[in-house]
């Protein structure tokens, strides 16, 4: 039985290309970047060329990049980072991001920006909630339980103008936005720029490349207080032996993520739709969460009244139909999800939601036979 | 021109075993661990059987083994796990520590326990030093410049019983003794209970492992805070989606070294007696140091009273021969080593030396080649 597997937003297998990029830092281009003979300052170089392509497919400049081992890693840098920079100061969260901003939140004096039952940031709350204390708002561009896009040049635009005015007002401190952007970079621009974003965290896990790579993006300027320290590698943001074949298939990752994501963005999109349609049609109970519009398209979250999330996900796993209940993070906790929460849903309805996520391999004929499986299921019940 | 590649404790190249362990996860067994349909769930039990595998290698219990990504990582894990634990306590490090050590120890309350001019720990003082509010004791079990090995067991009956002491005092503070192991794995025994330690650095890379993989052991009991929070993985202690190919590579890497280290180290030391025989006697000027004794059998610090040791290291590349001068980490910043000044050389007399390490490629031809240049290079001075 070839197996279906939607959960795109957990983990993706690495691609082919990716590996060969990966290939010759293994056993060949093995040397420490920081030694000093030609061979190991040739490694080097290479790392150095995949910073300026990250950078260039960022609009950002190469030292403004920081390769780190995943996403959880680079928002506990950005977070931990600045909060400990500016002692006696606070950040925003919004309520639906991911445990790992919400965890290093924790750490500091920290309030939750609430959203919209869409699952949309509430732009007037926001700007109310920036305080004389706040140094640093995150707030992440693709939601990974709703698919939900944040609005975050408008929310930018407002830190901007709340940041000139209070610097009128004698107060230095800055104001600064980081996006979580883990689920964004197969389908969305990551232009630094036009997001207007601080800092930015992406992660090779889910573009196709390889687990625990991924880079934190660093406008300059910026003074983040690093995580872990030693030898300095990584301008000091990172200290450790770099791990060359993961930044190599990170880069190439990263790359054929953005040039195939306007083509990828559609075939996926229209794959959703049609799911969702049939969904709709045939399960009288089913109801799609997340704003209509302003959602990436791979992004399925589906409530099925009356049902039981962690049963059906299994049945569908015995007919070889891989999806997932909430984020795998929370899943393995067995919480019921604080995304769900905050748009609204009771914890009953949280338990009957399902989260499909569709990715590369994903074809029409798997959407068609997983909408018959489930209502075949939801009939037999 | 086959280059002669004599800095095996700066990088090793991955063996094809490990590249074969890790392979089947990188596009195929590519679950998010954490999911929990059944795929997902057998990544998981991979990554427990990678766990206990590495448990057993250490006489230790699978939950002692958090998997990171390297030792940088791990020695910040550890000493600033235990220091955020313990507010207003100190924590001792010896002065050659590596600089994943010596930096976050900067962080903290600490003090440098001296080493003698063999470069090994001077109990005495180090008894001497253990204060009240000390909780930490931090000393590497071989060093990466030296080679030399501290007598951590013995070090660890001192702990013991300046704790046992204290307690009779009144005073409840732990007294943990870790040690830095990246240099250690191929060549020594690593059992936690002879070597006494509550927690032990592990590196991949250094064992022809993949790049940032590693482990830090932390004795049943001990309680960190850890650094980089969110989905709770790694029983909280190292949150980010497992790097599943790089802990299975790890553990390959991890098994194999220990297996082979009785051989190899024979294998290594007698090579490396015969070049420090060589040179020694072809060339006047030669000193090794660190402990003849006590010292692991695959690294070689050689001053060479007179010279500039970033020219030799540069005209022996050009010759095809790759060493290091100091560690690969400090190489890269050009201070002159902060070890080789601890063990009372003067800043010329560091800047004369060469490191040499030998790995598992090494051959005596490669020695005797090596040997001949170096006396050829300087005999043209």
């Amino acid at each position: 039985m070839k197996r279906i597997y939607l959960d795109y937003a957990a983990a993706t297998p690495m691609s082919i290309e990716v590996l060969k990029a990966m290939e010759p830092y293994f056993s060949k281009k093995f040397y420490n970047p920081s030694a000093t003979y030609l061979a190991a300052r040739a490694v080097k170089q290479g790392i150095n060329q995949a910073r300026r392509q990250v950078a260039g497919l960022l609009g950002a400049k190469p030292a403004e990049i920081t390769f780190t081992a995943g996403a959880t890693e680079a928002n506990n840098m950005a977070i931990q980072g600045i909060m400990r920079q500016f002692p006696n100061s606070e950040l925003l969260v919004s309520s639906i991001e991911h445990e790992s901003v919400i965890a290093p939140a924790r750490l500091f004096k920290h309030r939750e920006i609430p959203v919209t039952k869409k699952g949309l940031i509430d732009l007037a709350k926001l700007e109310l909630m920036v305080g004389p204390q706040t140094v640093l708002v995150s707030v992440m561009l693709v939601n990974n339980e709703l698919g939900t896009v944040q609005p975050l040049a408008e929310i930018a635009k407002i830190l901007n103008k709340l940041s000139i005015l209070r610097k009128a007002n004698g107060n230095n401190r800055p104001l600064y936005l980081h996006t979580d952007a883990a689920q964004a970079a197969n389908y969305l621009d990551l232009h630094v720029s036009r997001l207007g974003v601080d800092m930015m965290s992406l992660n090779g896990g889910k573009i196709y490349g390889p687990k625990q790579s991924g880079a934190l993006y660093v406008k300059a300027g910026t003074q983040l207080r690093p995580l872990i320290v030693g030898g300095g590698q990584e301008q000091g943001l990172r200290s450790g032996t770099e791990n060359t074949g993961a930044i190599m298939g990170f880069a190439r990752a990263l790359e054929s993520a953005q040039e195939k994501r306007g083509a990828e963005a559609k075939r996926v999109a229209q794959m959703r739709e049609s799911f969702e349609k049939q969904l709709l049609e045939q399960l009288p109970q089913a109801k799609i969460n997340g704003a209509a519009r302003h959602r990436a398209p791979h992004i399925i979250s589906l409530s099925l009244s009356g049902q039981d999330n962690e049963r059906l996900m299994m049945e569908l796993d015995e007919l070889g139909i891989e999806c997932a209940v909430g984020s795998a993070c929370s899943a393995s906790r067995q919480e019921a999800s604080h995304v769900l929460s905050a748009i609204g849903m009771s914890d009953k309805q949280a338990r009957s939601t399902l989260r499909f996520s569709l990715g590369k391999h994903t074809t029409t004929a798997e959407i068609k036979k997983t909408t018959a499986e489930l209502v075949r299921l939801i009939s037999l019940k």
